[in-house]
């Protein structure tokens, strides 16, 4: 299988990602600002498919109408140039000061309104650019005191913020699905919705759920300690996988954004495999882009920077590629079976079983040998070193 | 303000907590079994009202039903001697070797159904013992290797038993409500349903929901390093928090079961600030047991099991006059209103302010001045000080 | 006891704490540029009593000679007016670009000569003003990935770059000790001298590893989830706590800076009790600067600013009131007796006892009664109450 | 290469890894208890060429002399019958409740010279089987409350404790090295000596610290976030890397004893670069046994215990493949040129050249060009990209 990625393979990345210029917490830019048309351009040629951006990252801050629609008119015109798409665009509403507190769900209403205002705008250009996705990181929405927040109205207002954003959508009759991104902590010190599961838990409280779904980035799900590959299942469990941000993290620390692999290699490995090949037994798969939202580290040139964007899709088609001969070893469907992987598929109670026939099973209960039952090997790590030694191309 | 516990608190532990004898993943028990009868009595002294249990905790696993029976009627003899009362009661899926793989999500079907009528005998007894919480931890339910479970079946058959067991207590005309308690990991590597959030996302898809909601623990939700007054203030907020778990922990690292209050003390503080003195805007309030699942250090004989027990009540009572005192002052509820605390609790939108009003309005957006609005100091700290002052009795 | 600090105090303050702006990973600065002269003057109206700085936080990086100057003379001068010292200073090897692959340690040899002038050059100043201690924190000496440094030759270079620091300053006359910094990472992946005590280890071994000690910070330690107080208690019985940074952390996750007690309180509490009353059987004191290491959160202003530096101060001096105050309690004093704390004051072997001797005595190991002694209760959860309700300020 | 394991490869397995019947925290013993003999028997089958043990792994505590006897008698035939070698053992001052406070620093002296007998006796038996290491993992040393311990005179009772067995070694002869293993928490809230840092500089404070050094395990240094291949390489460059335990991690929680490479598996590839081909530049290399510190699943039958055995030689011998092909590949090579990985080996002052000399130098700072110098792409994430494709056989 080739590692040279194609616009088939539906990769696209974060305008943000490759012109990150390397200022970091304790540290100035080391990097020349990128001209977004070159980064079109220059992913173009290495195989990316599609680009994505925060509004601020392609006109700044500010400008006015005029700067951004030369600005806009350029960029399309590179897009028609190159054939990339925009699958998906978002709203900074994180770098500004007037953000310090959070954008949706700032103390100050006014702050709040206008950034109502700033994502809706972004909403129309979502429409405009034919973008599926529009993604919503509440990187400010969050605090670093219990005290500072209404704990409850916070919500109150975070669910008023994007059901109205939805709402709009819908009303302005356009074909964009919201997908909100967890994070647990940094920038503040708790964000709200801070897992897959709690911005899960939120969507099915608001009155447009139906458009809102969720994008999980591997690095912040680990960064709580969570498994990545755990919370995109439950999301499509749940019918809302509506985007993935795929980068790389090693253990629970500040958000690294490294290469997608470059973190928790086997971990990669088994999202590869569900995102490629699916549950074992069937069920929803996950079609949209693979998006890279890393950031390339600060000590490369340009050189680097093209070096990592490369990387990310090299290794994830390394990855796909030996997800697939996983599956399709015949070893190891044999040790699949012998854990009882698609046992799990069966309902507990049979078709048709009430409960009333489960409490009358007495071989259920009573009569289970509950003993020797405990005695079944499940050869669960068996199963995983052929997953080890696929991942190796050890087989 | 006294502190000396009574009934009035709805003070509640487990039997586990004080019955632990010390056995720990690298050292034997340190301390002889406990009598439940003397656990009910014992607590009963310290001014605790209620006492929760696993079935196995009373009852020994595969114990026949005379010995059963005989356990039970001696037990509520103490109860009806003592006044304490059961409030909640749990299911042991996780100590017999049978529920190594899970009980409801064990990849062996046969196992599923036994842990499904354990449940559902367990349910008959806490209707019997008139509790009206049934906790569900699934402490099992998880998995090492990501390829050892179908990760969409894996909730299917989460679902079918939660679903299962919620329908067989309306059929039953029960007054239970389930609480799903999460935890991120230990003893699986990753559990299910692994933090408040992933529990409340969970709930949303079941078709009996109404009657399920969350038992969020303090140290659960810390191990992810999530902010557990965050978690129960979610849960309020969706209607769910049907009881809590408090207790204490250090830090990202195993479960500690610490006394309350001997962990992250501030937040300790602030948790009982949101139990006692609600929301500052309003809205629900927990009105449930104040239910402590810790653990006596494995270095403490039986004093100092009761003294922890009386621990756990005493910091309770002691940040709940700090708490009361905190709103009590003046200066707090200034330096709220400062931070703009109950300015969230106005909807962003004017009361019948449309979206389109609101992109009409030129003062949200093009005249909003950003920079300005950007300086705005929230004060944040102060109001923090002002807590922790409060906390440390020093205002 | 007032809480008012004052300079007997010998609370000391990073210019950069107080002069941050509020620029992090993800947002631009929120706070206008603070004059250093107004900092000194600020601080000294707080009751602090020193100041510290990295070279770049007074004189901008690359200013010319005669810039130089005229800002330290000016800086000097606001010294002499308020009184207030200079008790640290440090470099700053991490925000230049020319340093992102670390100063000392850079693989590129230029790199590691810049740096080492860079510090030599601010050792001079260091001894111009009278301070006692230099601190290096080598925030960028690390990696993100684990080939990118020859992980013994990374050693010798950190090696001979603190060694040649340290003889410089015996070689001038200076009176200055160098304490290092440990911290686990941010901004580098892995930072090397992650703890306390690999930084000990380190100085172990240097040629003039005698003038050279830690500068333990308290969100440093706990970012790896490791107890500060052990980590200054092994300092302080090596010899080695040379200087402390305080501030606050909560749990492991980016590198927060918040005031001192604002993080995990009752660690704080310990730290203070070690620091003001020693250990309880006596040995080394710390006796440098309470110096603050912190940044005053994003969201505030300037009234901010200086309510998060006296908020420093003031819980430290809460926190020591309740320390000799929980020292001075004879239930106290009792309980540190039947926990045995001063039990491990005694020498396991008696004064004179040889090895042989030990063996010989059959009490000691043939005819001791270990499940006996297996039932001692330590009493420790007693004992922490009390320290709780002694932070409480409730006993 | 042969992914079949030999006697040549020195791997060596604890007793207690692959006789560990999964009685956990949670739960029960889910597997009959192994017979030592076969378990020798065992892993010689599988290409194991040596076998470690803790004294009441072999002997149950408390046997009398006869029985102990006998069992050692069996033992040592067996090993004899077999040829597997024992290159360590260890004493455990953990399981029984006697050692709840830790053995040679408990707070209870009596304690303290009970663990110090237990701990010599242990040592005979270490000459007796003409192992080369004894290892000492404290795992109770340490508390879970910061008052708990007087924390200056707990390390000189730790010193004196070391002290006391190593020149116990010396004195009788022994030709017998310590190696300490640290771990920063679990089983008790903090360890003493938590990470490899801490326990380096313990030693070098100790009168025979000579013949004591560190076993650094994988997941212990990775429970506190810290880079396993960083903390195994500064024990090396200390001289002190004495004996290595490895295993496998997901994140920091609790220890999880995975198979090696079944954690961090990039990680893992490092940690096998840096033992098989030492570092890029030369110095000292670890020469001993490749030590496997790990538990096989709770789920698993002894077909998984076996299963898991061989996956830890394979995993290991499949990464030693992969490095050695990492290192001889001139595009890594050339990578490692351009990143500057050997000019780290240069000093950063030439040979000869004093400090004068350097502050004379006007081109290291004068007329440096420090942006010029902050351009240089170090290219880390294309080497780490070749690291990566290597670790998945890809090149």
């Amino acid at each position: 299988m080739p590692v040279t990625p194609t616009t088939a393979d539906h990769f696209s990345f974060g305008l943000w990602t490759v012109s990150w210029q390397g200022k970091d917490q304790f540290g100035d830019a080391t990097r020349a600002p990128l001209d977004p048309i070159e980064a079109v351009e220059k992913l173009t040629e290495l195989g990316a498919w599609g680009i994505t951006f925060h509004d601020d990252d392609l006109v700044p801050f500010g400008s006015d109408v005029a700067t951004r629609d030369k600005i806009l008119k350029d960029f399309r015109a590179a897009l028609a140039r190159t054939g990339m798409v925009v699958p998906m665009i978002t709203t900074n509403l994180f770098s500004h000061p007037v953000f310090k507190d959070g954008g949706l769900t700032s103390n100050d209403r006014s702050v709040r309104r206008f950034a109502l205002r700033k994502v809706l705008r972004n909403v129309d250009l979502c429409a405009e650019l034919g973008a599926e996705t529009f993604v919503m990181w509440g990187g400010r929405e969050g605090s670093e005191y219990d005290g500072s927040k209404d704990l409850h109205a916070v919500f109150d207002r975070y669910r008023e913020g994007v059901d109205t954003v939805a709402a709009y959508i819908k009303d302005s009759g356009y074909d964009i699905k919201i997908a909100l991104e967890p994070k647990p902590n940094e920038p503040r010190g708790d964000i709200l919705l801070p897992t897959v599961g709690h911005a899960l838990a939120f969507i099915a409280t608001l009155e447009h759920g139906d458009i809102v779904g969720v994008n999980p980035e591997t690095g912040h799900e680990q960064m709580a300690g969570l498994n990545y590959t755990h919370g995109i299942a439950q999301a499509l469990w749940a019918g809302k996988l509506f985007h993935i941000d795929l980068n790389g993290q090693r253990s629970i620390k500040f958000d690294q954004d490294l290469v997608f692999g470059h973190g928790d290699l086997l971990s990669a490995f088994f999202t590869v495999d569900v995102v490629e090949n699916g549950f074992p037994g069937g069920g929803p798969k996950y079609t949209g882009p693979r998006h890279f939202d890393y950031k390339p580290s600060r000590t490369e040139g340009y050189d680097g920077v093209w070096a990592s964007a490369s990387a990310n899709m090299r290794t994830y088609l390394l990855l796909k590629e030996r997800a697939l001969a996983y599956r399709a070893d015949p070893e190891v469907q044999e040790a699949l079976a012998a854990s009882g992987i698609s046992e799990l598929g069966q309902s507990t109670l049979a078709a048709g079983e009430t409960t009333a026939d489960l409490l009358a099973d007495t071989s259920a209960f009573e009569s289970f040998d509950a003993n020797a039952a405990g005695e079944r090997s499940y050869a669960f790590v068996h199963l995983n070193q052929l997953a080890v030694e696929h991942a190796l191309g050890a087989r």
